[in-house]
C-alpha cells in the first residue's frame, strides 16, 4: 500500500467534485472456483484500491459528501478466526492505514445506507461486474439485482475516470516496476522460442516469473504461433521453425498496477526476409505513432497515422494498392490491422474498462466510428499529460476474414486479393509498448525490451 | 476429455436413479477479475465435467428422464466470433464429443425449461456457488435469485455424491498424474528450502511447475514457515535456518483431477532433534492411520486412531499427560491436532464440498461430532472401495489457541501447559498423502514423495 496521505488526497480531490451525496465503493469478495471455499487469487476492485487501498475482501468504503466523513465497513475478525488465520489487524487499524477515521462492521452497512436513503441522500456507485455484487448491492439497497446496474452513477463514473486517467508519480513508478517484470518475461520468451518447446512451456515460465516478482500476470498471456487469431488463449501448440510467436503478456506490480507488452519472435531465432518485411512495417508504424504522442493530440489521429503507415507498407509489398490515405479512409487497412492502436493502462490492464469505454476513451468531442476496425479503437479522445496507454499496431493475415472480404470483393480497389493469398499462412505480428504522455511529449515506459529485428534475434541467443 | 462412452455411461447410471424429472447441470461462466473482459482462468463446474465433460463456458447439460433424452445448450459461434477466435466447433459437434444427441442455443433454454415446468416436470439442480449462477438460474426459472439455492435437489445431490465418490480407473489415472506433478512440485520445494530464499520464491516455482505439466495448482498452495497458522495464505516471509516450512500444494491434471500433498521441510535441510521428535509422531500417526484403511472401516475411527497416536507421542514428550485414549475422548489432542484427518478428493480438491459435507462425508449412520477438532472432520462415514481421500495428520503449536485454552485451564489433566510453553514458537508439522480404498485395503497413490526424515533431508541436497 501507498502512504495513507495518498489515499486521503485522492478522496479529497474526488469529494470536491460533489456538492452532496454518498459515494459508495464496494470492495470485491473472494471468487469461488469450483466450490465456495476454493477461491481464485483475490483481486480487489481497482477503484476501491485507488481510493481505499486495502487488498482485502469484504470491505466497503464510503465518502459521505454532506457530512464530510469517510467510513470503512468490513469484517471484524473473531478470536476463532485468529486461531486459524493468525493475528489479524482490527478494522479500525485497517481504516487508519488508509487515513479513514470511521469504521464499522459490514453487517451494519445496510442500516447505515437505509438511514441515508430515508433522508433523501443520493447513493452514488460504480458499475458492477461480478454477479455476487449485484446480489450484494441489491440486498444492501433493497433493490432488484437484475436491474441495479442501470442505476450506476454517471456523475461518479465521470469523476473517477477523470481522476484515475491522470497518473501520479507513484503510479508511474508502479507501472515501471510492472514493466521490469515484463522485461524479464519477454526476454525469457525470446530465449525459449526454440523449435520443439511448446507454447505452454513459455506460458508456464512467464506465469512463474510474474508470480515470483509481483502479483502474477495482469491478464491471460497470449503465447501463440497463431498470432493472427486475435483472441487466442490456446497455448498447446509445439513451436515450429519458420513460425512467428506472438507473446502478449504483462505483469501486475505489488501495488496492482499493470504492464502490457507484445513482442513477436521468430521461432528458431531468425526472421525470414518475408517476416522481416512485415515486421519492419509494424515497427515503423509503432515508432511513428509513438513519436506523435503529446498533450492535445487526438489518439484517433495517432491510430490513423499508424494505419496509413501500415497501408503504405503493404502497398509497397503489393498486398494493398492505391493511395494509403484513401485506403485508410475507406477502411481497407482493417483487413490486416482490424483492432485499435491502444488502450489506457493503470490499475486495470484495460484501464477502467468496466466503467465504460465511452467515458474512458471517448468524450463529447470524439464519437466512436462505426467503420470496421476503427470501431474497436478503445482510446480516441484528446491526450492529456499523465495518461498512460499502450501503442500496439499489428499486421495479421486472418484466413476467415480474408475469405469473408474476398467473397464480397470488399474494397477491391485497395486490396490485391491474389497477393494476399500468398500470405494466407503468414500468421500475425504485433508490437506493443506502454507510453506516458508527458508535459511536452511522451515517454516510453520501462526498460527497452528488444524490438529491433537484430535485437530480437540477439535475445534468442542470449544466455 | 475422456472418450464419449464414459460420459454416456455416467449419465446412464445417474438416470437409473430417477423415475422422472429433468436433471439440469449448469456449466460455469467466465469469472471477471477486475472488469468483465479480464477473466480468471476458466474452470468448468466439476459435476458438469463429470457428466458432460466439456471445459467450455456458457453451457448447460440436461438429462430429461421422462423422455429419455439428453441436451446440450450452448453458445453457437458467429462468423464474427470466428474471425477473432479462429475456427470454432459447432455446438452439435461439441455435443457429439460427449455423446449427447441434441443441442440447441442457450438462448432457447428458458423457453425449453418453461415448457417442462408448465407440464409439471420437476427440475433438479445442484447447489450454486457463484453469484452469477444465482442470477442466471433465477432468470431461467423466473425465480428469486436470493432464494433459489434453497431449492437445490436433495435427491440429485445424493445421487451425484454416490456416483462421484467411487472413482473409476480413468479417474484414478488422472489423480495419479496430478500426483506426478505434485512430486515435481514438492521435490522442488525441498531443494529450494534454503535460508535467504522466500516463501514466495517457492510459491512461484510451484505454480510454474503446475502450469507447465497440467492445468495449474488445484488450490492456493500453502508455503509457510508459520505452518501453525492453518489457513495461512501469506507467503512473503524469508526462510530462516531452524524453521520448518509447511508446503501444502497440489496440481490439477489436464482432465481437471486434483492432487493434494503436504510435506514439512526443515529450512536448511536438517531437522533438529526437537523437530524430529514431533515429526516422527506425525509420521507414525499417518502410517498407522493409512494402514487401517479398507472398505467397511469408518473414517472417523481412522481419525481417532491418528489422534491417539498423536496423544501418546505428546505424552511421551511430556507435552500431554494421562492416558491417550481418555485424552482423545476428552478432545485434548485437538489443542495440537485441531483439524480433520482427511477429505474426499477428485474433480474438486475437497471433492464435492459444494454439494454439502453432510452428504459427502457423513450419512444416516454417522453424525457429525460437536467436539472441538473432531467437528472439523470432513469425512467420517464408512469407507467404500473406490473412495479417494487425503490422510493428513498434523501437530501444531498455535499461540492464540494455547493462550485461549491455558486461560481456561482447559483439560488440564491431559495437558502440561508449562511444557507446552517450551514449544510455543515451534510452528507446525503436517504430512499428507492421497489414498485409494481398494477391494481389500488401500493404495497410496502416486510416486513416493520423500517423507522419512532421512529422505526429506536427502532431497534438500539432490541436484
Ligand atoms: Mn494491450
Ligand atoms: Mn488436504
Amino acid at each position: 500500500m501507498f502512504d495513507h496521505q495518498i489515499y486521503i488526497k485522492r478522496r479529497e480531490e474526488l469529494k470536491k467534485k460533489f456538492k452532496s451525496g454518498l459515494l459508495l465503493f464496494l470492495g470485491n469478495d473472494e471468487a469461488p472456483i469450483n466450490y465456495p471455499a476454493n477461491t481464485y487469487n483475490f483481486r480487489q476492485d481497482s477503484s476501491f484500491l485507488y481510493y481505499f487501498g486495502l487488498p482485502i475482501p469484504n470491505l466497503a468504503g464510503i465518502i459521505d459528501v454532506d457530512e464530510n466523513k469517510e467510513y470503512l465497513f468490513g469484517y471484524e475478525y473473531t478470536l476463532e478466526d485468529i486461531v486459524w488465520m493468525g493475528p489479524q489487524p482490527k478494522l479500525a487499524e485497517l481504516a487508519e492505514r488508509v487515513g479513514v477515521q470511521n469504521s464499522d462492521s459490514i453487517s451494519n452497512l445496510k442500516k447505515f445506507l437505509k438511514t441515508k436513503v430515508s433522508k433523501g441522500v443520493k447513493i452514488h456507485f460504480l458499475p458492477l461486474y461480478r454477479g455476487e455484487h449485484n446480489l450484494k448491492l441489491a440486498s444492501l439497497l433493497d433493490d432488484d439485482p437484475f436491474k441495479i446496474n442501470r442505476k450506476a452513477s454517471k456523475k461518479l463514473i465521470e469523476a473517477v475516470v477523470e481522476q484515475r486517467s491522470v497518473k501520479a508519480p507513484e503510479e508511474i513508478a508502479e507501472i515501471e516496476y510492472a514493466l521490469e517484470i515484463a522485461y524479464q518475461m519477454h526476454t525469457t520468451a525470446m530465449r525459449m522460442a526454440k523449435p520443439g518447446l511448446t507454447e505452454n512451456d513459455i506460458y508456464a515460465a512467464l506465469n512463474g516469473i510474474a508470480l515470483s516478482l509481483g502479483n502474477g500476470v495482469s491478464f491471460h498471456p497470449i503465447i501463440s504461433i497463431n498470432g493472427q487469431t486475435l483472441h487466442n488463449h490456446f497455448h498447446g501448440n509445439q513451436l515450429q521453425e519458420g513460425k512467428l510467436l506472438v507473446c502478449d503478456a504483462g505483469a501486475e506490480s505489488y501495488e496492482f498496477y499493470s504492464s502490457d507488452i507484445t513482442r513477436t519472435i521468430p521461432v528458431g531465432g531468425k526472421f525470414s526476409q518475408r517476416q522481416k518485411d512485415i515486421y519492419e512495417i509494424v515497427l515503423t508504424a509503432q515508432k511513428n505513432a509513438i513519436n506523435m504522442i503529446k498533450p492535445g493530440v487526438k489518439h484517433v489521429d495517432v491510430h490513423l497515422t499508424a494505419a496509413k503507415i501500415i497501408a503504405a507498407g503493404l502497398i509497397q509489398l503489393g498486398i494493398m494498392k492505391g493511395n494509403p490515405g484513401e485506403a485508410v479512409k475507406a477502411g481497407a487497412h482493417a483487413l490486416f490491422f482490424p483492432h485499435g492502436l491502444g488502450h489506457m493502462m493503470g490499475l486495470d490492464v484495460h484501464d477502467m474498462e468496466g466503467l465504460g469505454e465511452q467515458y474512458v476513451g471517448y468524450d463529447d468531442k470524439t464519437k466512436r466510428s462505426e467503420q470496421f476496425g476503427l470501431a474497436y479503437l478503445r482510446l480516441a479522445k484528446e491526450l492529456k499529460s499523465g495518461f498512460v496507454f499502450t501503442c500496439e499496431p499489428g499486421i495479421y493475415f486472418i484466413p476467415e476474414l480474408i475469405d469473408q472480404w474476398k467473397a464480397k470483393k470488399k474494397l477491391k480497389n485497395f486490396i490485391n486479393y491474389d497477393k494476399v493469398e500468398e500470405y494466407r499462412n503468414f500468421g500475425g505480428i504485433r508490437i506493443e509498448d506502454n507510453i506516458l504522455v508527458t508535459e511536452n511529449g511522451y515517454k516510453v515506459l520501462g526498460r527497452l525490451i528488444p524490438k529491433e529485428v537484430s535485437d530480437v534475434e540477439a535475445a534468442y541467443n542470449a544466455v
